[in-house]
């Protein structure tokens, strides 16, 4: 006859697709009967009518049935608890790392998409040197591993962080944003990563516990597109206060962006607001705007998420030109006070 | 006294990390000598003058002196032969799946960028579209497990996909071309997939392992940013005759375009051409061509790979309507003619 603890062990191998841990840890599993060979129990979801609800048990089931002496395999379903939900989604997250005593960071939020290309770097750099502008102490964890392109936009060379006594020291652009970023630690800055997810999450947790970051008013973290490792990696185990979305007019990019939008409202992340980049284009020739991506969309995405739209950005050559040129810090861009200033009321008002 | 064996176990954990294998699997460890508690061996890089081989002698070194009675490690560098260099890169790769009898799959082309956002997917769709046009029966793996946007393109709605007894069906567009996406498996096509590393190749090995393709001319493979757990399960694990890289004008987007390309060098997979998109714009009210992301620093990334700038395409508000419209197939670009022709130049002359 199966042993309780053999069902546990195999259960423990079936994952929540989207959460992207497994069902014992999620403490999914209840009411679990062993009788000869008939093993039954009941399927707690983090959420009612959770969409991947059959797709869990197919695999339980499965995996189950592959147990010498398993003969038939019965899931019923039930639903958590508002307060168990929490536990369960926080229960991976509240292993904060032994912050050094000297570093202090108030706030910490994700600049993310979903979607590659929509300018998640650029928007970070630029709210970046506008908090600093605004008096704040700023800092950048990179968290898009093997596509870094922070340093880039604000001129740091290959090769600019160094290792003190203390921790990792971050490189410090000329209006003082601390930065930490895969690409300071390669000898040339076109070198690929090639890391498959263990080694990216580890680089990740690195630059959070083994950096001497200081006193922050606010640490911005850019992630990469999908929700692949470094997206869970940092949700799971950085304190996040909350994320900022950054998407595209093109419907295209809506979709993907929502996939990113979904996994935040399953994992409780706050969703602070949305930024449209990439709006339109005003034609220097005859000073017209022309929505060359398309109609926006973004409108109905923020609303559909229970946040604002918080501007939209203009393509502008001109932006274009000193990101390429690592001058990020002298762009000045209107909406982007207004963002800063959005995140700034948020600050105050928690 | 340490033991040979424990050396070797020990050396496997360290990494090449640009190739993302590890020391003893690339064969880089020769002349392994240990006396008394002194090691020493001669590192064998794939190609001379590696810009990792103090990264890797470093770790090495670092793992090593963790074993007990190691009190010494002397490394000294070697160089392989270009024969044991291919022969090594192709170890991971030649595991090729046993294709079924009825699958026949004559180019297998991956469409990568290393960047998001650069229109990898519209590219790849759009030349798929082509292809067929002239006649070639064509299927795309979309291997963006994460951020799949291929069905969309396409017009196909989440849960397209069918298992039948011979394997998993791909959907089939209106002009026949078969695809395999993630989204496809999805009830709902804006569900997050948070997968970490392991689950994502294994997908992908299965929409190459048990879909039943059939007999295709082309198979284009739609690649995620990144150099990650994706881009390497393909690379590895896929025959992959050759990719064609996506970039956009910006010197940004290059930086990380060439992390891929470098990749692909590493890993003697054939750079077949560079395709810019978003060149320009042209503004409809004037008439003028604005290069709205900056001047082209395309064609030196080409150069600087051996390989050539097939095109340029323009944005063009009206494809990115069809695009979201899911009407992909009614694009009729002439540059796209262009990059189907190349190919096919390619195929017909390998």
């Amino acid at each position: 006859m199966p042993t309780t603890e053999q069902i546990m062990q195999t259960l423990a191998t079936v994952q929540d697709p989207e959460l992207g841990r497994d069902l014992v840890t999620l403490n999914m599993i209840r009411d679990l009967k062993i009788q000869d060979g008939s093993v039954s129990f009941t399927l707690y979801l983090t959420i009612p009518g959770c969409p991947l609800k059959d797709h869990m048990a197919k695999e339980a089931k499965e995996a189950l049935m592959k147990i010498p002496g398993v003969q038939a395999v019965d899931i019923t379903f039930g639903n958590m608890t508002a307060e168990e939900r929490k536990a369960v989604l926080n229960n991976g997250k509240r292993q904060f790392p032994k912050l050094e005593v000297m570093n202090k960071i108030e706030h910490v939020y994700s600049v993310m998409s979903g979607k590659g290309g929509v300018g998640k770097s650029s928007v970070t750099a630029m709210l970046a040197a506008e908090l600093s502008r605004q008096g704040q102490k700023v800092g950048i964890l990179d968290a898009d591993i093997t596509g870094a392109s922070i340093p880039k936009l604000f001129g740091l060379p290959a090769g600019g962080l160094r290792g003190g006594d203390m921790g990792i020291l971050p490189a410090i652009t000329p209006t003082g944003i601390r930065i930490v970023s895969s690409n300071l630690m390669l000898k040339e800055e076109d070198l690929a990563i090639a890391w498959r997810g263990p080694l990216i999450a580890g680089m990740i947790q690195k630059f959070w516990n083994d950096v001497l970051w200081g006193r922050l008013d606010t640490l911005l973290v850019d992630l990469p597109p999908g929700t692949s490792d470094a997206t869970i990696t940092v949700m799971q185990n950085l304190p996040i206060n909350g994320v900022m979305l950054v998407t595209s007019p093109q419907e295209l990019s809506g979709l993907v962006v929502r996939k990113a939008a979904n996994l935040m409202t399953r994992l409780d992340i706050p969703i602070l607001g949305v930024i449209e980049n990439m709006s339109y284009f005003r034609c220097p020739g005859c000073n017209q705007e022309y929505p060359i991506f398309g109609p926006s969309h973004s409108d109905k995405l923020a609303a559909d998420f229970n946040t604002s739209l918080v501007t939209c950005l203009p393509i502008d050559p001109n932006i274009a030109e000193l990101c390429d040129q690592g001058r990020v810090e002298q762009v000045n861009l209107p909406e982007m006070t207004i963002v800063a200033q959005h995140l700034l009321g948020i600050t105050a008002s928690a």
